[in-house]
């Protein structure tokens, strides 16, 4: 059975051992040994909820950063799975706190995560406990978010190749009981690479892989001239946006280098799919129509919805 | 004048010059060049918004991560501040995204920040540039929040002493332009000494003056062992627990440190009050009923709600 896909031996049966390299493992000794999980930013819990019942199935996550988003993204994947029920009913499974907002649409799962590295990596934490307890294997992630772009026209989807931190290094820091190591963020090549095939299929697509530098802020950190507090020149701006794009930087945004550690660790293929909303060389501040921006944000959508599509054996 | 109260000083008319040392300085020399200022995660702008009009009058800002929090709390200051109208049809003022929520409450703002550094540092950079455009001056913020406790009951209050990174110092490292420096995170001693009288004119808000410890992880971070990863042990978790209440530390949350060195850096008076959860020496799920939790995080909009009537000669 080594050669068998993935998808193939997923029905063979409760044989854990034939699949175990494609479940979702959490690195922590001691949850097995917990009475009970509170899922605290969820309002979930495996003593007041059946998690393998409710998320057992779950193949695809798609994560973004705006609560709005991530509902519409479930109304739209609905649709283009032709499932039955009414899109505009799907209920909120975090109802019980405002932190996060999660949809259940079929096989797939879409979850907001706010913006940065703190706020994802709690969503993050809580997702791969709840996937482990719902026994969910063969599972991928895709963060589908906005970002600046460095060098690349407005409306540009960039699949990431690496992410990267401020010094374009592929890592990510992380403090634990007050010591400092360090993750490699690197993601799945052959999800990226099939993501780009998959925007070759599709209209009014533009898609580049390229780097994404993970910033821990919007303004200072990523190089704008329009904060509260600016202490360099424009002509500083443009060498550090420079540099950036010969490390292979292509856009800049605030979640990808956890995102990409987080789903490593724990074995999970992961892929991270941004549109850019700005060139960065041309300026800061995101000046678009509403309408302009709301067509932009939709690209990643359409092409993670196409690549879950072709998964399921729904296009070819 | 020099002696007189700042609240005189800004009944004088338009001499800037009078109360300079209390207006809301950005730090910024390209600020006022801008022919329009877009606050994106506002949903806001220089041009479509009369910010003077609309915001010239705050006096007292008060952030939270929750939206419904800071909502519940906008509709509590309503009430105690006895003003006309019904409370429970405040306006989201950023009704045009979903990033953060504001009301305004005669001169009270109420917004969200979501969680973590990034997520509260967007914020208030766009905060700070919305109270210079609106010409605000003698502006105090407060930060209400939720932390876990380290060895304080749960319902404790903290009101911050020193806001400190994960190693218990006094500072925060922003990355500016790919370069790391380190700011300041001193707060306001005078309306910390001013919230802790306060909270012995009030019933069962027990509170103490602390040093708060802000990590940017909510489990490895704060030494949790039910993360998705975790790879110390009790006894470990333990130690560090103990080294940071040696260290002055009494509560443990995500966003102090920013928000106290950007606050400081433009001359903004600032408080950080938040009630423990939990005591993390006990344990380090969040297991209080829900109606327990709701009491809790009421307690700082109790205290600061009671520090504002003061200012404003509503209690003796």
């Amino acid at each position: 059975t080594a050669v068998m896909a993935p998808i193939l031996l997923n029905c063979m049966g409760n044989d854990h051992n034939e699949y175990i390299k494609e479940s979702v493992q959490v690195k922590n000794p001691y949850l097995d040994d917990m009475e009970e999980d509170i899922l605290y930013h969820f309002s979930l819990s495996t003593k007041t909820h059946n998690l393998p019942e409710m998320f057992g199935d779950i193949k695809f996550v798609c994560v973004g950063g705006s609560a709005n988003r991530m509902k519409a993204f479930a109304q739209f994947i609905h649709q283009e799975l032709n499932l039955s029920g009414n899109p505009e009913e799907l209920r909120d499974i975090c109802e019980g706190t405002d932190r996060y907002c999660m949809y259940k649409v079929g096989p797939v799962l879409s979850i907001s995560h706010g913006m940065g590295v703190p706020s994802i990596s709690i969503m993050l934490h809580e997702l791969i406990k709840l996937l482990h307890h719902a026994q969910c294997h063969d599972v991928v992630l895709f963060r589908l978010g906005t970002s600046g772009g460095v060098g690349l026209a407005p409306g540009t989807v960039v699949v990431t190749d690496k992410a990267v931190d401020y010094a374009f290094r592929p890592q990510f820091e992380q403090v634990v009981l007050g010591k400092v190591i360090t993750r490699s963020t690197e993601l799945d090549e052959g999800v990226a690479n099939e993501l780009l095939q998959c925007s070759t299929e599709l209209q009014n697509i533009p898609t580049v892989i390229g780097n994404t530098m993970c910033t821990h802020d919007f303004y200072e950190g990523q190089g704008r001239l329009d904060g509260a507090l600016c202490s360099f020149s424009h002509e500083e701006k443009l060498e550090y946006l420079r540099k950036a794009y010969e490390a292979g930087v292509r856009n800049i945004e605030m979640e990808s280098t956890v995102f990409a550690a987080m789903c490593r660790v724990c074995g999970l293929k992961a892929a991270v799919i941004c549109v850019a909303l700005l060139n960065r060389f041309e300026g800061d501040q995101i000046t678009s129509s509403h309408d302009v921006l709301v067509e932009y944000q939709q690209r990643p959508q359409v092409l993670v919805s196409h690549f879950i599509k072709k998964r399921l054996g729904l296009v070819v």
